[in-house]
C-alpha cells in the first residue's frame, strides 16, 4: 500500500452562504423550521433574499468547511464539489484553494448558477438554512478523481449528497473506489430532515460500508426514529465501527465498539452564528484520528474546532485551528 | 418651499467589498500602500483575488455606507449609484434597500460588472482598498433624479465620484440642483491620493459650492499641501462653512466660523476592520445636523458611529445606530 497523499477527502454539496439576521417571526411568516436545512428552487430564493435584511456572502458547503478545517489544523486535506463556471463558482473556488484545500473538480460550464444557501440566523445565534443546490446538481460520477479518493486515508461524505441523485451515485462510486483502496469511509447524517428523506439507504450504507459516522442528537435519533439518545447510541454502536454523536453544548459521545468517551463543549463566550458546528466538529475529530491520536483527544480537537467557528458569522475557521489547539494545549 | 422628503441623499460609487485579512507583507509585495485606496483594472483585481486569502463579501460604497448609517439612526434617506443587472448589482441593491434606503438609481444593462473592492485587513485593523470600478463608470448626469435632489435637506457627494469622469458631470449636476432647490451640499474627500489627482477641481467646489466638508487629517493636510493639522484647519475654515476633520483615535474637530469643536473618539475595544470609519461618522453628523442638533452633539453621533463599524468587518452598523445613540444618552 502506497503512503497516502490526502489524509481526508470530503465530497460534497459546494455552496456560498448568504448570510442574514432574522427575528424568530421572519421564520414563522416564511414557514421555515428553526435549525433546519430545506430545499428551495431558484425562484423560492429569489423571493426570501428579497424579504430577508442585509446579507454577507461565505464560502461554505458542508463538506468543504469541514475540508478547510482539516487544512487549518496542518492536515492534507482535499474537496471534491460541483460550482459553476460564473462569478460565485470562482469566489467559492479561490475561497476553497486558498485555505490549503486541493480542489480540481472542474466547473459546469452550462446548466444552474453556483449553488447558495439564504442562511438566516436568529437573535439566539441558531441558524436555518434554505438551500438552492444550483450546479450541484451536475456532481456525477465521473467527478470522482479515483487517484486522489485511493490516496486519501479518510473519504468523508456529507449525508446531503443524497439530495441530489447523480451526486448519490458519485458519492457511492467514492466509497466502493475507498473500500477496494482498503481505505476509511465516513459520512455525516447531515440534517434530521435530510435523514427522514433517505433513512433506509443510509441505513444500509452504514451497516455495509462507514467506518467513522457523525451525527447529532436530531439525526442519530431520526435514523432510528427513536426518542431517546442513548436508546439512538446503542443501535449506533452495534452499527458502525466507530460513532461521534454530538450533543451541541453537552458535548459529544465517542463510541468504538467497547470504547465509549464522554467529553464535554469547548466553552464559548456567544453563540453569534451556529453554522459549521459539526461540520468543524468532524474537521478536527478526522485530523486527530488521522493522526493516530486517541479518540478522547479526537473529539476535544473536534470540539475547539467547532467553538471556534460559533463564536463569528460564517462556517469557516477565520484563525489557524493548529496554533488554537496548540494554546489550548491539545497538540 | 415644500417640506424635504429625505434627510439626506448621497451620491457615490456602488461597490460590493470584498474582505480578505493579509499580512503586512503582502502589501509590500504588491506594491500597495497601506490605508489608501488605489483603482484596479478587471486584470489586476483577478490577480489579487488569485493571491489573497479566504474572502467575505459585503455591500459597500462610501456613500451607501453613509446614506445606510443615516437610516440606522432613523433619518430618511436616499442614494444614488450606478451597478450593472448583474448577480453582485443585485445584492448591492437589496443590502442597501433592506437596509432603509431609497435607492432607485436603474441599473446598466451592459458594460463593465458591478464595482468590487478588494479590501485587505492587516492585523492593526488597517484596511487597504483595490477598486475596479466596472459598471460605476456609467453613472451620468441623467441618473440625478432632479426631484429626489431639490427634495433632500442635504445632498452629500463623495470625492471617489471625482474618478469616473461621467460620475464628475452627474455630481456637478446634483450640486447645482441642491443650490438651486436651496438645499444644502456636502462633500468628503474620501482619500488623501483622491485629493491628490483631483486637488483644484476640488478647491473651486469646495469654495463655490460646499456648505459642509468632511476629510480627515491626511486628506485635508493633502488639499491644502501642508504638514501641519492647525495650518490646515485654518484653511478650511476659511473655505467652508462647515468642516468635519476626523483624526481617528484623536477624535475631531469641527469649524463653523468663530464656533469650533473638539470631541474625543468613541471608545472600541478592539478595531477589527477600520473601513467605512469616515463613512459612518458622516452618517451620524449629518443624521445630527438634519435634526438640528447642536454641532458638538453631531460629532459624538458620528464617532460612536464609527466605532460601531470598526468593531467589526464591514462598513455597514450591524446594529441599531438610533438604539446604540439612546443607550450612550446621545439620542
Amino acid at each position: 500500500m502506497i503512503q497516502p497523499d490526502f489524509d481526508v477527502l470530503t465530497i460534497g454539496n459546494a455552496i456560498v452562504d448568504v448570510f442574514s439576521r432574522v427575528e424568530e417571526s421572519f421564520l414563522a411568516r416564511h414557514n421555515v423550521t428553526k435549525g433546519m436545512m430545506r430545499l428551495v428552487s431558484e425562484k423560492e430564493s429569489a423571493e426570501l433574499f428579497e424579504d430577508m435584511g442585509p446579507s454577507t456572502q461565505i464560502s461554505g458547503g458542508s463538506g468543504a468547511n469541514t475540508a478547510v478545517g482539516v487544512a487549518s489544523f496542518g492536515g492534507k486535506v482535499a474537496f471534491i464539489g460541483k460550482v459553476k463556471a460564473d462569478r460565485l463558482g470562482k469566489v467559492f473556488t479561490h475561497d476553497t484553494q486558498s485555505s490549503g484545500v486541493h480542489f480540481a473538480t472542474p466547473h459546469a460550464a452550462s446548466g444552474p448558477s453556483t449553488a447558495s444557501s439564504l442562511i438566516l440566523i436568529t437573535p439566539d445565534g441558531e441558524r436555518t438554512m434554505n438551500t438552492f443546490l444550483g450546479a450541484c446538481v451536475h456532481l456525477a460520477p465521473g467527478d470522482i478523481d479515483e487517484a486522489v479518493v485511493a490516496s486519501s486515508k479518510v473519504t468523508y461524505l456529507e449525508g446531503y449528497l443524497w439530495d441530489p441523485p447523480l451526486a448519490k451515485e458519485a458519492f457511492k462510486k467514492a466509497a466502493r473506489i475507498a473500500r477496494a483502496a482498503r481505505r476509511l469511509v465516513s459520512i455525516t447524517l447531515s440534517d434530521s430532515f435530510c435523514v427522514d428523506r433517505h433513512r433506509d439507504s443510509f441505513l444500509d450504507l452504514i451497516r455495509s460500508d462507514i467506518d467513522i459516522l457523525f451525527a447529532n442528537e436530531k439525526e442519530i435519533k431520526s435514523l432510528y426514529q427513536v426518542d431517546d439518545f442513548d436508546a439512538a447510541m446503542q443501535r449506533a454502536r452495534q452499527d458502525c465501527a466507530i460513532a461521534a454523536l454530538t450533543r451541541s453544548e453537552a458535548g459529544c459521545v465517542i463510541v468504538k465498539g467497547g470504547e465509549v468517551h464522554v467529553v464535554e463543549a469547548h466553552p464559548v463566550e456567544q453563540v453569534v452564528d451556529a453554522t459549521g458546528a459539526g461540520d468543524l466538529f468532524a474537521s478536527g475529530f478526522l485530523y486527530g484520528f488521522t493522526r493516530d491520536l486517541p479518540l478522547a483527544q479526537c473529539a476535544r480537537l473536534g470540539a475547539l474546532a467547532a467553538a471556534e467557528v460559533i463564536s463569528h458569522v460564517g462556517a469557516r475557521p477565520q484563525i489557524s485551528l493548529n496554533a488554537h489547539a496548540k494554546a489550548a494545549g491539545l497538540l
